[in-house]
């Protein structure tokens, strides 16, 4: 699909990043709970991808990209920039693949997070979030060593990896004689929202699928109803620290307003009280960006009632001081 | 099969239990990580049983029993004695099949589980673990009100319904084309530890099965090898307060002397690792009992070395408080 000045990938890119993945990436379950069902009138499926390599989806589109780079370059390495999931994918991609990578992560990202990047035998350089251009100092380095960027969401094949994960939850509801009529993806630059929008709607086209966001950090919605891409105030202050994108990514943004066009937003009492329900409930550790589709379920934010609803448990990296504050809360 | 006194289940006792379980019980998923397999040399499997119907195995005994009791004595309902998830097991079992519910349980059992059990409806007797007797306390109020007691694991539907666990396993394992080798099952009563050894090595014989249990409350381990059933010298001093029986059950021992017969331990300090495991890299909330199998395999107690093994996290019922101090270590 072309729209001008950029290439959009299609369902058939995500069946291609499938093929590269299998074997690879973990085919993460598909979670349901009587108790949830219960609770909200609806048959509910999570899709637990914080069971994913390095406890986030990001390495779906990380091993895609990368492993799609000419061999000549691999030598030269990677470089990429990250609040921290998608740092800690592209470091455990490409040391799968053998090669080098550079990690240009926030100073106020979770210790963790920067801990398994460089454990991953990567080279992480800390920036100032308030001060500095994460993706100008990436883009230096990149032009320095002759590394490829690996962009966190605006790239065909970052989005096409992260839609093997909606084929999967196509494949699973087909096993059970089911198709989604409702689907909630976090959103932040949104490629997980537009990869898995392109494998859910080339299966099942009645699918209503919603983006969610954090109160404040609702940039996608904002952008759905103007119809251009809206920037967020601010670039801190939700307990979501993985949905603080400035604004929809042009490419995904231009998948998702057609694909998608309906954002909800959940606040961070309500992010809270999700994390505590999974961990109480599913026995399932999820970090607040995480849990931010089954924090809007949870809330009502959006109309399952008799229908079979799936929402996306994205990520599973959180420290545990501050799990505990929300799970003990 | 008969050993005088006492009908022991077999393999085709699973089967039937697992009938009564389709579309009840949660299929449970058995979970596998790239970073676990590097990590022991060995291509390991979890069954994630703490998703399981209130967060542990106790569901399936439970309702295969009570579901088998006939029909003009379910007004009378059912007894059980527990420290806990075999509590919630019964309760959630008898509120499904509209039957009620009396629950003996110690004083000192982790408060959700508590809760939990009163909340599915269930009458709650406390007593105190150290001076009184909960089966004695069970059986007469079974006998006032001619309720049905529901044994913990010295029952052949009980052994059965926690077996349908280990079916499952060779189920999944054979999709991907795979027997066990080993398997480490988590041991107090044994009655899990009964069900899966018939239904595991009913399909593969060749599997080498280990009994695992807190170290200084290995009556199983020890019953083993001195050929009798041993005791336990306390009844409480251990994190795994699941794993608090007693001694070994007459059926059990009977089944697992033979199908089993090799124990290990591990210490409260290796349980704790596991958790903190479990909680970092596969993203679960497994409470400490339930985290025994884990323990033994992560501190090498099992030879797994190039081999397909299996460990069972039987349960997610954990305290935030506790489950802090053990992820946060």
């Amino acid at each position: 699909m072309d729209t001008g000045s950029v290439t959009l990938p299609t369902a058939l890119d995500v069946d291609a990043a499938a093929t590269r993945l299998a074997g690879v990436a973990i085919r993460t379950p598909l979670i349901s709970s009587p108790m949830l069902d219960e609770r909200l009138g609806a048959r509910v499926f999570l899709k637990a991808e914080t069971m994913q390599r390095m406890g986030a989806f990001k390495f779906r589109g990380a091993y895609n990209k990368i492993s799609s780079i000419p061999r000549d370059r691999w030598p030269s390495g990677v470089v990429a920039f990250s609040s921290g999931n998608h740092a800690q994918g592209v470091a455990a991609a490409a040391k799968l693949l053998g090669m080098p990578a550079v990690i240009v992560m926030p100073s106020d990202a979770p210790r963790p997070k920067r801990e398994r990047t460089a454990a991953l035998g990567a080279e992480v350089i800390l920036y100032d979030r308030e001060k500095e251009d994460r993706e100008a100092i990436a883009r230096r380095i990149a032009g320095e060593r002759g590394a490829v960027l690996v962009p966190p969401y605006d790239d065909p094949l970052i989005i096409a990896g992260q839609g093997t994960l909606g084929r999967e939850i196509i494949e699973d509801l087909a096993k059970a004689g089911l198709k989604p009529d409702v689907v909630v993806i976090g959103a932040s630059g949104g490629g997980l929202a537009a990869g898995t929008a392109l494998a859910i709607k080339a299966a099942a086209p009645q699918a209503d699928i919603f983006t969610a966001e954090p109160e404040g950090f609702d940039d996608t919605a904002r952008s759905f109803r103007s119809g251009k891409r809206e920037s967020n105030a601010r670039m801190s202050g939700t307990i979501c620290d993985a949905l603080m994108s400035q604004h929809p990514g042009e490419m995904t943004f231009a998948i998702n307003s057609r694909l998608i066009g309906k954002g909800v937003s959940a606040s961070d009492e309500e992010v809270a009280r999700a994390v505590g329900f999974a961990f109480r409930e599913l026995k399932l550790v999820v970090e607040p960006g995480g849990a931010i589709g089954l924090a809007a379920l949870l809330a009502g934010k959006v109309d399952v009632k008799g229908k079979v609803a799936v929402a996306i448990l994205s990520g599973g990296n959180v420290d545990p001081d501050l799990f505990y504050k929300l799970i003990a809360a």
